[in-house]
């Protein structure tokens, strides 16, 4: 899919999915299109893990029952590894939200051009307790943070979207 | 361009450019695929300055005299108003580094499948002073974090390319 027809077309979608499973191959190209993303001062810091089955997602629904997670067929987890920080003046960079958000950012698209809708969520893992409980559910050693799950499948039924100011209201030339 | 064509294409570029310049349509084809990136609650708090031309560009080389910033042909600027914090439930959300990452991650996919290269140049504005001084040049007002400036432009050369590590060193299946 052209890239610009996928930006235009990527949506957050908060409701249900249809039981279609993903194929694992879709996974692993959305996956490759998350750590194709820019990261600071080459950290790399994210970590995926690819949640293929209703088997391998329905864990993550106590911390996170959302519609979309309750019947999502596949999913992905983006986590950041806390010690990849860089220090190339003495002073230390900590690139874990940059790199997440664009490795997510790719990731929604890639979805998208694939066929399938999914959502950036996040909220359900701000919760220090819940953060908790869910790196305990994937299994991730100390040090690794639970940025976001996008739950991916097809779409059950048009979503919805949010109103977005206009392109006059947010670009400017030359000056703010 | 297709949309893992542009993902596999995009590199950091941190090269010279060369001075053709870049029409503003395609400017405002990068800046509109970066508003439509994910917000955080729908807070859209990146805001967009197009530096369309030399002219407009100079001004921030004193703050970042890169080889990108000091040959480009064109530039975008990301910032973020820090006032459009959320509070849903009381607790306040800021996502300002998530929503400028994704929308600088669109920007810098929009800009190769428009046949340009881009750099996520964020490093020089990381000083406070500098910050200021930039925030200066951009007549941004008080609230306002320059985040990120996108030199744009045809590259002059092939540019370098960092080692990435494996897909399976960072990916999994079903837990860490």
């Amino acid at each position: 899919m052209d890239l610009f027809e996928a930006i235009e077309k990527r949506y957050s979608h908060k409701e249900k999915f249809l039981p279609d499973a993903v194929p694992l191959f879709d996974l692993e190209r959305i996956a490759g299109a998350g750590l194709a993303a820019p990261t600071g001062m080459n950290s790399q810091c994210v970590r995926l893990i690819i949640l293929p089955d209703r088997e391998a997602v329905q864990p993550l629904c106590d911390v996170a029952p959302t519609d979309g997670m309750l019947t999502a067929p596949a999913a992905i987890a983006v986590l950041t590894d806390s010690s990849k920080q860089k220090a190339p003046k003495g002073e230390l960079y900590n690139f874990e939200i940059e790199d997440y958000s664009a490795a997510a950012g790719n990731m929604l698209l890639a979805a998208v051009a694939l066929g399938y809708a999914s959502l950036w969520l996040d909220s359900p893992f701000f919760d220090s307790e819940k953060q908790k409980a869910a790196i305990e559910v994937l299994g991730a050693p100390e040090g690794y943070n639970l940025r976001v799950v996008l739950p991916i499948g097809k779409p059950d039924g048009a979503g919805t979207r949010r109103e977005k100011m206009g392109f006059s209201e947010r670009v400017s030339y030359g000056k703010f």
